[in-house]
């Protein structure tokens, strides 16, 4: 079978953060908690003028630029979201209308005109669902080249618990056959059920409750008015079960199709992070039944007793262990790092943590050739996957320049006032003053174009 | 090449309707137009407890009962809407979730556990695209089967132009290899323009512009309030124009990979229907390019002279030649015929166009073996796929029982003043009474829950 997978990455972090140590004085809980317990030190926090539309615009066209692609080689855009612009017209539809304008000296107008978009939407899971398809289009005919962007912003409540973990950006990632950086196999372990743990419903609001029949603030005939939150409705301890759950069930449904066991042919894992540390806390289970099966257990056992009655105690005493700990330094904590600096981003987090890991490997000299990435997605509402990839030979070349780490150490950071006055949507200046694609306007008058975006 | 395509067909169309002739008496407006201009007849009218997720639900597990099939053989779910109950949570999780329950007495619970759910949204087009993808999955594997679903309510402001061509209803069709009823060709013409033709936007509202700081009825620290709406922002004219821009090209880039006319080689022709008959007015003019360029111009001549110095009128004498009306009897009014009685189904409305014409031809006793369909889609935003089915043997023994025009016939009419109590949302309990999944209640107190849809 053709060997598919990624060719291309690149990136898009809005200039603006909050810094979390800040953020956790002026809450009055201690930053260790969130530093040492979560991983988190900086949030990434969109301009006011910045949506999941622009962060992905950005990185497409970073994308462009950087492998010098022709428009009329890519066949394919998808997109990931779940903070999608509009309910109708694709998210993805207004980066690459930005892409165009941008190529339009160099190809002409409408460069892409025969390329096939779409947005793909599930939660922080989207993306990896994107990616799969388009993968398995890639692999159908020669020569076929598709980009996948996943692009999100994760915003909270100001005072709740969700508010630590918010983050905001979008990665690009570049399709091939033969690939350069990391060939994907094409095996999947899937698992779903339908559950309400984290979503974005409507709130819906009767105005003859609202306003007595008084009032009749929008200029509409509803008697229901439905409103739009960024936020979503979430339990967080039960997304947790739900996240841990389906991925369970997914390394499962890998390993009935490959006749090995996920843990053993993997050499790094990248996850879906919500938070930085998500990934080595949701897989210390899987992690210990695997441990358990192997001529490992007795060298754990040394180290934390045999498991006593209670079982979150011992699993406690495991997670805290030398030996976990080195598990985790050697197969997970690579992909970390952006997270802790950057936050939740949803749909990209996973494709952030791919990033970061290569980062960190670059920076020492192993062959990694051959070597294979273990890729855990979830997307609440629910539903897991899990896959593999292994590096190929040009993954350092590929990745040359994208310096992620100095580009995050380059940013803009924000006092808690002014990031509240943002979140509460009272801001109405953009702070940062970068060179990238933003949001220009939202049409208001014309009732033919009344909520439509453009994008400079 | 393996053949892969569609083995199964079923669908779900609300029980209310509204009889266009007593809408126009309302409007003031003469229903000859309608009928005879627009090919419109009746509307279908969600009751008050349905929505994309419940018709996609209904559609779902007729399709299971229709075709007998084992959730454990089934890898896919995929659904095209663009109304969707949520911004996260896939709207085709709740169609699985009352699916599972449906089948729990004889497959134990979660019976598609292992099965990949995922929407997918480029406004009418969105379950086109969905297809596509689950014919490259089912392509790539033996034994894989893969269902898709396209769910959609085309609702629209009171008194608008677009008022007469609201409908409801979702369809659902299973993709296997060597398919039964229609194997879809591997070349896909696709065309993309990102515009805003059509699209849902949020309606933005300031609660100082508003409220003058006095109330704050929402409970939330935003000053921002972004009110969802199901009704479109649009502009008809604009549209038909991209429809038909989209669709040219789309034609042009299906053409340059078949080497062959997209015309010459197709039988019949499905089209995405905003109403009726948008479909013969759209494709006068590709249809005339054909036809200039065959031997049988020289017989639409000697019909309606040549083209004289203003085209629109030639055209308009064109479509109402006896030449054109055979084309337009023989290649696409079976289609046609079910969008009469139900009007637009955004996403679903090329499929039951497909089901429309499958229909017609049952009635008479053609071989349609090897007879090819030519697929016209479109979505606003814009986006025009154009691709070729070929007719299967089986076809009229797996459509048997489908019973589409006698469904249609035995649904119940809903008075003008009671419809527009529905649409104003006004009305409270459900009219129908049908033993079909329907929305039992959104979640309102508990705020890990609030806006949580259950489907009984």
């Amino acid at each position: 079978m053709v060997k598919v997978g990624i060719s291309g990455i690149s990136f898009y972090i809005p200039k603006l953060y909050v810094d979390l140590s800040e953020l956790a004085e002026a809450r009055s809980i201690p930053f260790e908690k969130l530093k040492y317990g979560l991983g988190l030190e900086r949030m990434a926090l969109p301009d006011i003028n910045e949506d999941a539309a622009s962060f992905a615009a950005n990185a497409l066209i970073e994308l462009f630029g950087r492998y010098d692609l022709n428009p009329g080689e890519i066949g394919r855009i998808y997109m990931g979201t779940e903070s999608a612009v509009d309910a109708s017209k694709p998210t993805a539809t207004y980066a690459v209308e930005a892409l165009e304008s941008k190529l339009e000296a160099s190809y002409g107008p409408r460069s892409l005109a025969n390329c096939d978009i779409v947005d793909l939407t599930f939660a922080c899971i989207g993306a990896v669902d994107a990616m799969q398809n388009c993968l398995d289009w890639v692999a159908a005919r020669e020569g076929r080249k598709a980009i996948v962007i996943a692009s999100d912003v994760s915003k909270y409540e100001l005072n709740s618990t969700g508010e630590y973990t918010q983050g905001a950006g979008a990665v690009a990632i570049l399709l091939t056959q033969n690939p350069t950086i990391v060939a994907i196999n094409s095996d999947w372990g899937v698992a779903t059920q339908s559950v309400g743990d984290f979503f974005k419903p409507r709130r819906i609001l009767r105005k003859s409750e609202l306003f007595n029949g008084n009032l009749d603030p929008a200029s509409n005939y509803d008697e229901v008015l439905e409103l739009f939150k960024e936020e979503p409705v979430f339990d967080g301890q039960y997304s947790n079960q739900c996240y841990s759950d389906r991925v369970t069930e997914a390394i499962k449904h890998f390993e009935s199709q490959t006749n090995s066991s996920f843990f053993d042919t993997s050499n790094y894992f990248v996850f879906h992070l919500p938070y930085a540390f998500h990934g080595r806390r949701i897989i210390l289970r899987n992690w210990l039944d695997w441990v358990k099966a192997s001529d490992h257990f007795a060298t754990l056992q040394e180290e934390v007793g045999a498991p006593g009655d209670d079982i979150n105690v011992w699993e406690k005493a495991v997670s805290k262990s030398a030996y976990y700990q080195s598990f985790v330094k050697e197969y997970i904590a690579g992909g970390e790092e952006a997270s802790s600096r950057i936050g939740n981003m949803y749909t990209a987090s996973i494709f952030m943590s791919l990033i970061s890991l290569f980062e960190k490997l670059s920076e020492t000299n192993q062959d990694l050739s051959a070597k294979n990435i273990g890729f855990i997605a979830y997307g609440s509402g629910s539903k897991s996957k899990v896959f593999q990839g292994s590096i190929q030979k040009g993954w350092k070349q590929g990745l040359k320049g994208l310096n992620l780490f100095e580009r995050l150490n380059n940013r803009q950071k924000v006092d808690i006032p002014t990031y509240e006055k943002m979140h509460r949507r009272l801001q109405t200046d953009p702070l940062s003053n970068v060179e990238k694609v933003t949001l220009k306007s939202i049409a208001k008058d014309d009732p033919t174009k009344i909520g439509l975006r453009t994008y400079a």
